[in-house]
C-alpha cells in the first residue's frame, strides 16, 4: 500500500505538480510524510519539506533521522529555523539537539528566543537517560480549586499545544503536584463538581523525580497501566511528564541495551548501520580480550592432563562437545533468570526456589542427554571403548548440573551486588561453566580410565 | 513507601477494622490493592476482595495472576460471579479464561448471560496472539454525521463503560471504519463542526484485521505512536481496539520469546517460578540434544588430528581458548544483527553492507586479539614454542574474521527463508564456528608446525 502511494507521490514531484503534492502530503500521517522524505535527495527532501503546511512540518521533523533533520536545519534558513524550534515540542527539539552535531545545535540555539534557549539548556543538563533528559513540559495543569466546567476551559483554551491532554495535573498554589485527573473522568463529570473532589490523590499519586532512571519510569509506567508520567523536582513541584510513546521507545531502548550486555557488547545508542567500524570494534574488544586471557585456566587444566589426552584414544574429541553442551545448559538458565529478574518475576529471595528448580530440571537435562551421548557414541563409531564413552556421559551429566547451578547463580548474585545481571549471560557464563566442565572430565577420567 | 501502606493496612485486618480497611482501599491504584490482596492467605484474600466497592472489585481481578483469579472464582458464590464477569472489560475477561484451568471456564461461562457467553466463546476462537484475541470491544463509535456536540454527548452517555475514549472510531452505515477521531480534537473543536469533517480518513487510517500477529500491531502502534489500533475484519467493519496497555505487554512479550529462542529455548508464555520441571526441562532439551549431536562433527575433527595433537605440545591446550574466542565474537555479531532485524533497523537487502562493516570490525578485533595472545602466551608460559604461538594466534584471527561473516550471514539468511532470526543466536553461531575454528587451527598447524 505505501509502496505504491509513494510511487504517486514521485510520479506528481517528477511533474512539478507540488500544489497537488501539498495535498496528497497532507492527507497522510505524519510518519508516512517523514518516511517518503527520507527517500528522496537531500535537495528535493528541502523542498518538499518547504511546502508542507507549518502546522505538520515540525511533526513530520520529529520523526525524521537525525542525519535528516541535520541536513534541513543546515539548509534552513534563519527565519525557517526559528519557526521550526518553535513548533517542535520541547522533549523532540531536546532529542534532536542530543543527536546533532555540536556546530547544528549552536545555531539552532542561536535563533530561539532567550526563554526558550534557557529552558533547553537546563534539559540538556539532565544526566543521559533521566526523566528530566526525556520529559516534556507541554502538560495540562489545573489548579485544584477549579470546577469541571472551567476545567473543560482551561483546556479547550490551552491543550492545542500541549503534548498530551488525557491526564490533566493538579497542583496547588506552590505548584506542588497535588493529584492527576485523567480528562475521561472531566468529560463524564457534573460540570459544577470541584476537581479537588474528583481527583486522584495522596496514595494514588504516582510519580518520579526528574533524576530518576528512565528504566524506572518505564516500570511504573507499565506496572500502571499510565498514558504520562508526572516528574516533580525535590520539592515536588510539577516540572514535566513523560508520555507513553516515549515509554515505548525507552522500553525498547532498555531491551536492546539487556541484549547487548548478555552478548558482552559494550551498550550503544546508535543504530547498528550507522555506527562506524572503529566505534564498533571498541564496543566489542574489551570483553573479547578479558573471555580470552580468562581461557588460560582451560588451557592450564589441559596442560596439565596432556600426558593422559595422549594416552587413551578418544579424550580429546569429545572436550568441544562437552564444553558445549555445559556452556549451553548454562546459557539457557540464566537467559531465563537474567528476564526473569529484569520483569520483577524473580526477585533475590527466590535463589533457593530457583536453585532447586534447576537442579531438577538439570537432572532430568542431564540424564536424557548422557544416556543419548552414549547412543549417538556408538552410532558415529567414536574412538575410545564403552569406558571412554560412559566416563564422557558421566561429565556430561555433571557438567549440565553444574551449569545450570553456575547459570542461576551468577545473575542472581550479580543483583546482588548491584551490577547488572545480563552480565552473566551467554558469554561469561560459557568461559566459567568450560573451566568446571574439563575439571569434572578429567578428575572421572584420571578416576576410572588410568 | 509500599511496604509500610501494606503494613498499616495488615494491621487494620489483625484489628479487624474492616470498614476502615475498606476506605484505605478505595483511595489506593487498584494495581496496588492487587499487589496487596496476593500477599494474604487465600481465605483471607476473599474476605478483603468481598468488601471492595464493586465498581473497582473487577479491576482489581483484572490485575491479578491467574493462580489468585481461580482461587477467587472458586470461593465466589453464583451471584458474585455474574458480577464479577459482567464487569469485566472483555479483553480482560477473555486473558483471564485463557489462562484459567477448563473447570473454571466451564462456571464462569455458565453464570453469565447468552449474549456475554457467544461473544467471549468467539473471542477464544481466534488464533493465539492474533489481534482478535487480544482486543477489546469496549470502543466509542461515532458516526460520521454527529456534529462535535452531537459526538460529545454520545461519549458523555456511553463512554463510562468504554476501555478508552481518547480515540473514538468513526463508522458508516454498514459498520465500516471510516475515520478516526482523538477526543483532543473533538474537545477543540468547534460543537457545530461536522464529525466526518474533521475526522482522519482515507490514507491516514490505521487498522489492523482480526488475524494479524500482535507482534505486527505492536510494531504498528509503536510507528505510528498511537493509542489504540482499530482492529476491522474482512469486510472492513469495525470489530474492537487494541489499547496501549496491551501493546506495552506485547512488547516485552515479543521481547521475551526472542531471548528465549537466542538461548535455543523453546517459549513459554508462563512466568519462571510458575512452570514446572518437567515443563521447563521439554522447553530445553530438543536444542541440546540437537547441539550436542552436532558436535559429532568437531569430535571428528579432532580425531582426525589426534596424532599431531600428541606430537606436539601445547596444541591442545588452546582449543577451549580459540573455540570462545570464535564463539563470543560471532555472538556479539549475531546479536547486533538479531536486534537491528527485529526493530527494521537492518533489513535483508543491507546483507552486503552489513558483511563488509563486519569484515572490517573483525579485522581489528581480530589483529588485537592475535597479538594479546602472543602476549598472553609468553606471560602464562603456555606449552610450546613462538612457531605454535603463532599458529595459535593466527588461527585467532581468521576465526574471529569467520565468525563474524557467520554471524551476520545466517540471521539474515534466516530472515530470508521466513525462520526467525533470533534462532541464529550464540548456541547455534558457536556449534558452527566450532567446526570452522578447529579446521583452520588444523590446517595451519599442518603447514606451519608438521
Amino acid at each position: 500500500m505505501e509502496t505504491k502511494a509513494f510511487d504517486e507521490l514521485f510520479a506528481l514531484l517528477r511533474e512539478n505538480k507540488l500544489a497537488e503534492l501539498r495535498n496528497r502530503l497532507c492527507e497522510m500521517n505524519v510518519v508516512d510524510i517523514a518516511e517518503f522524505l527520507e527517500e528522496n535527495e537531500p535537495e528535493r527532501m528541502m523542498l518538499i519539506f518547504r511546502i508542507l503546511p507549518k502546522d505538520i512540518s515540525a511533526d513530520v521533523f520529529s520523526y525524521l533521522d537525525s542525519d535528516y533533520q541535520t541536513h534541513i536545519v543546515n539548509a534552513a534558513t534563519d527565519k525557517e529555523l526559528t519557526t521550526l524550534v518553535d513548533d517542535l515540542y520541547l522533549d523532540d527539539a531536546v532529542d534532536f539537539l542530543e543527536e546533532v552535531p555540536a556546530n547544528v545545535v549552536k545555531r539552532v540555539l542561536a535563533h530561539t528566543d532567550s526563554e526558550t534557549r534557557a529552558l533547553i539548556n537546563s534539559f540538556l543538563q539532565y544526566p543521559d537517560n533521566s526523566a528530566g533528559s526525556i520529559m516534556t513540559i507541554e502538560m495540562v495543569e489545573l489548579h485544584d480549586r477549579l470546577t469541571v466546567d472551567e476545567a473543560i476551559k482551561v483546556i479547550r483554551e490551552t491543550g492545542v499545544d500541549k503534548e498530551t491532554i488525557y491526564t490533566c495535573y493538579c497542583i496547588n498554589d506552590n505548584r506542588k503536584l497535588i493529584g492527576t485527573i485523567p480528562l475521561r473522568r472531566l468529560i463524564l463529570s457534573k460540570g459544577t463538581d470541584k476537581v479537588r473532589d474528583i481527583m486522584d490523590d495522596d496514595e494514588q499519586l504516582i510519580y518520579v523525580n526528574t533524576l530518576e532512571d528512565q528504566e524506572e519510569v518505564a516500570d511504573i509506567a507499565r506496572k500502571y497501566d499510565l498514558l504520562s508520567v508526572p516528574v516533580v523536582d525535590n520539592e515536588k513541584r510539577l516540572v514535566g511528564i513523560i508520555t507513553i510513546d516515549d515509554i515505548v521507545d525507552i522500553i525498547e531502548e532498555e531491551n536492546t541495551e539487556d541484549l547487548e550486555k548478555m552478548a558482552l557488547l559494550h551498550p550503544s545508542d546508535n543504530e547498528y548501520l550507522k555506527t562506524g567500524v572503529f566505534a564498533l570494534a571498541k564496543n566489542r574488544i574489551i570483553w573479547l580480550l578479558i573471555l580470552m586471557v580468562s581461557a588460560t585456566f582451560t588451557g592450564k587444566i589441559i596442560e596439565n592432563y596432556e600426558n593422559m589426552l595422549s594416552a587413551i584414544a578418544g579424550l580429546t574429541a569429545c572436550i568441544p562437545m562437552l564444553m558445549d553442551t555445559g556452556g549451553n545448559s548454562g546459557n539457557q538458565t540464566s537467559t531465563l533468570v537474567i528476564r526473569g529478574l529484569a520483569l520483577g518475576e524473580i526477585e533475590i529471595k527466590d535463589y533457593f526456589k530457583v536453585l532447586w528448580k534447576e537442579f531438577r530440571v538439570s537432572l532430568i537435562c542431564g540424564g536424557i542427554l548422557a544416556a543419548a551421548n552414549i547412543a549417538r557414541m556408538f552410532v558415529v563409531g567414536s574412538a575410545g571403548g564403552l569406558s571412554v564413552f560412559l566416563v564422557v556421559s558421566g561429565a556430561m551429566f555433571f557438567a549440565v548440573v553444574v551449569a545450570k547451578a553456575i547459570g542461576c547463580t551468577l545473575p542472581i548474585l550479580a543483583k546482588l551486588v548491584h551490577l547488572d545481571p545480563a552480565l552473566m549471560a551467554g558469554p561469561m557464563i560459557t568461559t566459567i561453566v568450560d573451566a568446571v566442565t574439563l575439571i569434572i572430565y578429567f578428575a572421572l577420567a584420571s578416576i576410572f580410565l588410568l
